[in-house]
């Protein structure tokens, strides 16, 4: 690391390191005390043009580069612990760098997840921000992909479809056209991609009841597909019962076709679940206490097949469940 | 991650995923278990033209990306538990991630530090390796950087300047001129660049003897000025006792100019340690037993002032202890 690096780092992340464990981002590495706990670590990196848009606001991007990873940590139900960042620059342009570092503060702080440590390389490419994050769960707590069983019911924290339908409003098409005369509903479709909601206030509920557990990050049906596959079973989804926002379902409204896109475009960052019939009266307790909307949307079925989703009476399973943006 | 992303990793990654704690990367995360032990965290990111070149064999590339941050855990006197990765490609050639996850499985098993989990991402710029690892200290014992005091010996391990000789063989100028008549010492500087030599053998050795300690992977000169800013110190380096490769003293030699990339140049992995005169005889014969070569260079002395090197009668500060490639 340059000294020019040290300085920027100085200036902009060392107000952000206000965990003993972060050594003041003095030193080459970060320390994370010993305890009982599990530590659970994720890491996910966002590109620009491929997970943002060059002109998207800095502060938005610090945010959706660290939720993308705190909502990981929800899903398995551990309590973020805090998280190391390495960003690829091409220029230090300073505005930049003011606005991004403050809305990771405002995250860090906000979701009790300090910056322990990290890495500034620059690139003559896109920008890139990748994060490595971690969570504590209490030992042999961590929930995984692999347990749900026949007979689980389904459920997906939020709203599904509505990140995708905000892309699809940045880049134009037809998602634009349906939505041409709601200002309201673009600007908050817009916020949900470029601003995702983790549930991490629903990460002990999903600790406590649910057999297996995953972020919603790369299409509904994609995701509960890998889920099924993971523990070799199958489902049968209700896709009238899939929770949508209103500006979902007036996008839906005025272009039909848009379904699709809403189940298989991603960028949802919603706790897809699968809860055991008797515990699922707890379940929905502890998600109105944590404030978070929960919909039951299928069943945990035998066998290996793809997701069966019925919808209006027409049957569908999603070979391809996960769209590609590019 | 797309479908093709998860078959690129369930044929090249999940071979390497040997781990319990990765969970067969089939999950959005891993497990590092609790225990007594504290854990040190670092990152390293390395950038296609900046830490590796274009055409530098992808085996080597990975060896390099896990090897810099190894070096980081034996610095602070860590035994390696493990990493994530995050790899930004352009393209997913086969061939190259073939010889690539070679590389990797290969250092994974040498160092006991085994892939835990990961993140693959498209970008149409330069390729970035980005990895996070994972090393356990007991509880307090994490060498930092801040402890040394005036009166410590200065010690290095290794040689010092033979990366920054490769890359300038790599890139051409005058360090190809000085050799361009001993191929055996060009490949000896370019593997030197290429490859790390990581010292975790040294790990114990350190945690049981210096008072700080970092890995120079910036240049000597600039590594050592950080470690005497973080303890309020100053030094001073007996600069002829910088411990040189039979290769770079035959450049020296030929090209006297040089001596300044050697100690700014970067790239060395090596570690910098502070070790108090009582406990150096035990830190030589822990060397000693650890396999590898340690040199006092110098001395902690009292002040803020940079470090001053001494070398045949002259004196100097490295006003620009880094060497910046680009």
């Amino acid at each position: 690391m340059s000294s020019g690096e040290d300085d920027l780092i100085a200036r902009y992340f060392k107000p952000l390191a206000t965990d003993p464990g972060a050594l003041g981002l003095t030193d080459d590495a970060a320390l994370l005390k010993g305890g009982g706990d599990d530590l659970v670590v994720t890491t996910d990196a966002i590109v620009e043009g491929v997970h943002f848009l060059g002109n998207d606001p800095p502060d938005t991007v610090a945010k959706k580069a660290l939720r993308v990873n705190l909502s990981d940590l929800a899903a398995k139900g551990a309590t973020p612990a805090g998280f190391v960042l390495t960003l690829a620059l091409r220029t230090a342009d300073e505005n930049w760098l003011a606005l991004f570092a403050r809305g990771l503060g405002d995250d860090a702080a906000a979701f009790a997840c300090p910056l322990l440590g990290g890495d500034t390389v620059s690139t003559p490419g896109p920008q890139m921000i990748s994060i490595t994050a971690f969570g504590r769960v209490p030992k042999g707590r961590m929930v995984g992909r692999t347990g749900a069983r026949p007979g689980d019911r389904i459920l997906v924290t939020g709203t599904i479809g509505d990140a995708a339908l905000g892309l699809g409003l940045l880049t134009g098409g037809e998602v634009a056209g349906a939505l041409a005369s709601d200002p309201a509903a673009r600007d908050f479709l817009v916020s949900r991609y470029r601003v995702p909601q983790p549930r991490n206030s629903f990460a002990e509920a999903v600790r406590d009841h649910a057999t297996a557990a995953m972020d919603v990050s790369d299409g509904l049906a994609g995701d509960l597909a890998k889920m099924m596959r993971a523990g070799g079973t199958s489902a049968v989804v209700d896709a009238d019962k899939i929770p949508l926002s209103p500006a979902a379902r007036a996008a839906l409204a005025a272009e039909p076709s848009l379904f699709d896109r809403l189940v298989t475009g991603g960028d949802d960052y919603e706790i897809l679940a699968a809860i055991p019939p008797e515990r699922l009266d707890a379940f929905l307790a502890a998600s109105t206490k944590a404030g978070v909307a929960t919909t039951a949307i299928g069943t945990v079925t035998k066998g290996t097949a793809l997701p069966l989703f019925r919808r209006a009476g027409e049957e569908r399973r999603y070979e391809r469940g996960s769209y590609r943006h590019f």
